[in-house]
């Protein structure tokens, strides 16, 4: 097979690429997200349609937060979107007349770093994605482990504090709670507010208030050495690499990718993260380890990921 | 193939059964366990060669406690035996004559339930083992995960509580600390002991004193109606459902099959656990739910699956 | 002196009573709680003229949520209403013309019920007072132990969680948000949503659906005996139990009053905290244990509590 | 009252000193442990009548490890010596002839900082001696917080972990177990065998083995820069600091006295403990501060503090 098209739906625009069989991205469009289900439905059709003009293109495939079903057809539900075992894949193969796949989003992004990225040469991958929130993806033996009902690898939702934080699945103490991008920004304004004056930087690069701090700020003051934002990468990091070393116990896998927005930071956050992996790795002297790798697809990886799981059919 | 062995190493016997491809045991022989690592090796051999003395065996898997290397041939780290990268494969090979696989015990149990017990039928399998420890093992698509690196599966040392309670692998929080045959009696005891009056039944079964109290005691009592017996399960059966539900959340089987000495209790430990599975199972409304399963093999599991795992070659 | 009137300051209305050296409550008047920080004061000073008419009163005490200085003058922080480092007693007297005295509801009210409710006799009493959140009050050899600064005794805000639930007030793991009126309805909604079918009673009082769920529901469906209902309880009571046990190890009092709308259930929801209670409590066996009694004097411990105050000058 | 007697009763040693009225100590007269209760009271005995040679003495005062009753008559339980409702008072007086109070040791120490050490010039004072576990010590008012029946502050009981490490008093998550000596040396076990190339200098100076490493050579290590040394120090602080500022919530001192062999080493170890403890404090910006102040008295506190606790009798 050719070419394919890849689907990416963010919170504010979806993007259709044009992708090659060795992950080349050949050309892209973009719409806004539009703020109905039905109407996220048409906008992915334009989109492709829009993509496709010039192009011999053979199959869709569409990342899509939530979960989806076992036949990659349905999303059961999507939390930011209101889609509620809705019927992705016949609605668009409707409008667009080609073959279509829906898979997780995240899902997508570990197929995309497995096969052109940092997973590479590797059989057994376990993928997470620091964005807003924290995704994954397994790839074991060089496929992709969607679970039987479709919804394996919700990482997220792992639960690493009993009667912990809150999360928007309505449990406590998911793993997104503690690392992701919103637990960075929550990390920085406690510290911030607790000891300003080891935050000046911090706080600087914002509106001077704890509650300003915004993420780039974050990644901007820990590069110019403010103590409260390398703490609290390092925070961060803590969880991160505690969790990948249970993720270890689990699957054994030979490396781990670490994407999403908060890896753009590169070592700045991967080493705190190696370190606390290799800390509570469960039997550390007695096995080889697994590598933790920066992601390198960066924000394309879902829609490069959808695109080639497409092209397997 | 036809007949292949089996072998089960325990704390104080090792035994080596031939078994058909039914998963039935024509044999069986047992030698105590030895307390050196060299006299172990010793005694498989011996056990492997009186039982199979009349049979035509083509074939020994030997499920042992520990890290299994990748290529099922050497024991990388034993907690009970004395082993550290042990050829066991090559040892018992030299003395028995026959091909051998070595596989992690718990995995072996695992692989028994999926081919001739509560796993029939399905192709995506989670097992755990609540035994003094808890072990666990994984089907995927039909096939036994084992990792890259061979030490996938070790649910035992997943991390349930930060700064939890110590485990013997080093770590703090591990989940057999929380969710096994040694927690259930912490639990009874800690529970007789704030509260002797509602543990009358539970105490008369030993020597009067919460040290005295064991396992088949508060099964016993439980069955009775006592009180602490009874919410000792209940607590055992919070933790393990929990971390089903996140075993859910990762690798998403069409069902867990739990085994080991505790549930041999059947449904006075497997109906709370299902309770617990439910209630922590994040995102319950918008999934299929995996069953939760009583394993069916009982203490051969092991045996039978390690035969089988040598079958397969 | 004789009369003086108690001020206890709701989050609807405030009421002023004329309280006589007994605790008797002579008469009260209500007003509704303005919006503004101003208008609070504005309406004590109304509700505290309109109740004097008719008697003959010497002093006023008020009981006010949040911080109250060490000179019993002056509210550092209020969390409900904007006042920061507000002159409540300079205020408050030039209005009224009688001397005023500040101090924190939860302190008034512990106070009320040592002097006049279920800390008769006793000279070392811990209150907690489980209402939306959580607070408390400490006696200490008869005198009311205010902390060098005035905020002693602040229970709610102890960490039982590390890297718990978010609190308003900026930490994580407080206490209240685990053994509290909120907490109770958090329990109620997880658990009728994870397992609806054991919620009949307690859904059919509400809407129908968990995010209907009210404080009084719970208390009546347990009553009914509806299991998640039962089961809130229990949860509440495991926190608050455990919780006690703590104080118990930190002031070792005769005994703890409970008190606040949860205790309003009584032994529904006492006889589990005690079970806690004796559960958690540390080298229980080797010291007398603290008596853990209900409140007596209701929603008026801290009108009462803060009237007598007053008169202690 | 001029001259007292203090005691001091260690796992090794007894130590008698006469002390005058300023604290200071004339004499000092130390004798082994013996191994039996009894045994102990006879040695007692002796070191206070071969101390008090020469010295015109009125009083003893003895600090002893364990619960000691409302009276300060009986110990109720010592952990370390076997003793169970010992009349520890009675059976000195009888043997030296001299009134005796006895006082549980961390109060005894609290006391003694709060009249000649660190405490003096402050009436409302929290003490903690983090030495091989936590104790503490409480004054209010200038006045010795007992507790209603003699055991309160038992601080390094406080349940700072659910489902926490198992604690030798039969609980779980005791604050000690988390911020002690023991504790520390369990962070530095477990770092230098997760990393131990961040832990060159610590494993040096003991066996070069993490089992190997003891107190005293983290500190050194610390000293000399070893990052692991570094990060047990903090991981101890980050503890410490979060428990004083839920004291804080409870007692709101004006100051917090931190004794024990681990604050033998300074700032080192109290820079972290407050910015800690300035990290956790709740309302910390509308709230004034207790400061965080380094015992003075050193190992002598408990001595001069049961001295002082005589001469008040």
């Amino acid at each position: 097979m050719g070419l394919t098209i890849g689907v990416d739906i963010g919170g504010t625009k979806i993007a259709a690429g044009v992708v090659d069989e060795e992950g080349a991205i050949l050309d892209i469009s973009t719409v806004p997200t539009p703020s109905t289900p039905e109407g996220v439905i048409n906008a992915i059709a334009d989109a492709v349609r829009d993509v496709s003009v010039g192009h011999q293109v053979e199959a869709v495939g569409i990342g899509a937060a939530g979960y989806v079903d076992d036949k990659r057809a349905t999303v059961l539900f999507a939390p930011n979107i209101n889609w509620r075992h809705e019927a992705l894949k016949d609605k668009v193969e409707q409008r667009v007349g080609l073959p279509v796949v829906v898979e997780n989003d995240a899902n997508a992004a570990a197929w995309g770093e497995y096969r052109f990225g940092a997973g590479q040469g590797h059989d057994d991958v376990v993928c997470i994605t620091l964005g807003t929130g924290l995704g994954g993806g397994i790839i074991i033996g060089g496929r992709l482990h969607r679970g039987r009902f479709g919804v394996a690898a919700e990482f997220g939702h792992l639960r690493v504090v009993p009667d912990g934080l809150l999360c928007g699945c309505g449990s406590q103490g998911c793993w997104e709670q503690y690392a992701s991008g919103r637990a960075l920004v929550r990390y920085a304004r406690q510290r911030a507010n607790a000891a300003p004056e080891n935050a000046e930087i911090l706080l600087g690069l914002g509106d001077g208030t704890p509650q300003g701090i915004q993420g780039k700020h974050i990644s901007d003051a820990a590069r110019q050495g403010d103590p409260v934002a390398i703490d609290s990468f390092r925070e961060l990091a803590r969880w991160a690499g505690a969790g990948l070393a249970d993720l270890a116990s689990l699957f054994d896998p030979s490396a781990f990718i670490v994407g999403g927005g908060v890896s753009d930071e590169g070592d700045l956050v991967l080493d705190p993260i190696r370190k606390s992996f290799r800390r509570w790795l469960v039997g550390s002297q007695w096995r080889p380890h697994a590598q933790v790798l920066a992601a390198q697809l960066g924000g394309k990886a879902g829609l490069v990921g959808a695109a080639d799981l497409a092209r397997q059919g």
